[in-house]
């Protein structure tokens, strides 16, 4: 069906955001087609997950960085989207910075989904962040990835309140329930060339 | 009657932050008292407000900054403020940096109201720097007052959608109808001595 988006997703971890988006097409609320799964994690459960749904879900050894891949590892993913058509990258929980090589390659292509409401708490473990501020209300935001972490322009937020006896376990898992929500809607926004940018304002 | 809380209100300009607590008292929502309106901008609507409503309201004048109060202009108000009895001050609109003489004097006792949902958008027109970012959702927030700018710990937030067809003064207009929706209700809980801290979490 060519009028379907082809995404290739990225993650590091379980992969749940994956999933509500391979949900949300099998359910026909998404008109996309995952046509790979890559992780730089061998034994991620987002690879198993995509091996289940019988997609292609490939590791690719990260190299010798902790916080971004080696260039080598950068261009063999840009060549493993390039070669199953990707038109749209989807980091679903992807653990590393994306360079130069991956998104001149893939530029103003490339979505994320972060669990707060950005600018606020950009970075690691961003419920934590917001439980420690003492914000009242934190939440989600899909943004596009630019060479600066968490700052590209936003695509969908959702709002997320914080309760009194919340735990970072808790509050997190609320988060999550609205990235379910979120990024698929945010993927068919742009599956259906509804995104106009001008400036940063969607 | 003993058991009102004894305010004292900054401000530098219309002051329709006061004026939304101000009716609040007037209403039975709020047990607190207004013992003084103080502010550095002599013309301001604040003092007419305050003295239409029969209260104290007094031109202090700040001086040769900008930014801030001079040292004998913050100590002045500690003094109009002690004399006046008050035992929490409310900044409304007051455009200056309070600095230590004055937050030594009402240590953990000052509080203010900011246009965005603290942390995003610290400083000046926190609207238009959330509508300049492209974010979802925005709001306003009241807080204790600390030596760091807009990053005391939070007591109140309220969110309010950013809508596509927004201008600065549209959005700056919702955010302040929930300004005198949060205010005088933060007010209220540490009038009734609901707030604990425990570290920055209210």
């Amino acid at each position: 069906m060519s009028c379907k988006l082809k995404i290739g997703i990225l993650g590091s971890g379980k992969g749940s955001n994956f999933l509500a988006i391979q949900n949300a097409i099998e359910q026909g609320k998404l008109s996309a087609e995952v046509r790979v799964v890559l992780s730089d994690v061998e034994n991620a459960g987002i690879l198993d997950y995509a091996r289940r749904k019988g997609l292609n879900a490939v590791f690719v050894p990260p190299g010798k960085f902790r916080t971004k891949l080696e260039p080598a590892a950068e261009q063999k993913c840009v060549e493993i989207l390039r070669e199953a058509g990707v038109e749209l990258v989807v980091l679903a929980g992807f653990m590393r910075m994306l360079k130069s090589i991956f998104l001149d390659a893939f530029d103003g292509r490339v979505v994320n989904i972060h669990p707060s409401l950005l600018p606020a708490f950009a970075g690691l473990e961003a419920w934590k962040q917001a439980l420690d501020y003492g914000v009242h209300y934190t939440g989600c935001t899909v943004h596009y990835v630019t060479r600066e972490m968490d700052a590209g322009p936003i695509i969908a937020q959702a709002v997320v309140p914080v309760l009194p006896e919340d735990t970072p376990e808790k509050l997190h898992a609320r988060i999550q329930a609205e990235e379910h929500l979120i990024y698929p809607q945010a993927i068919q926004w742009i599956a259906e060339g509804k995104l106009t940018m001008s400036g940063r304002r969607g």
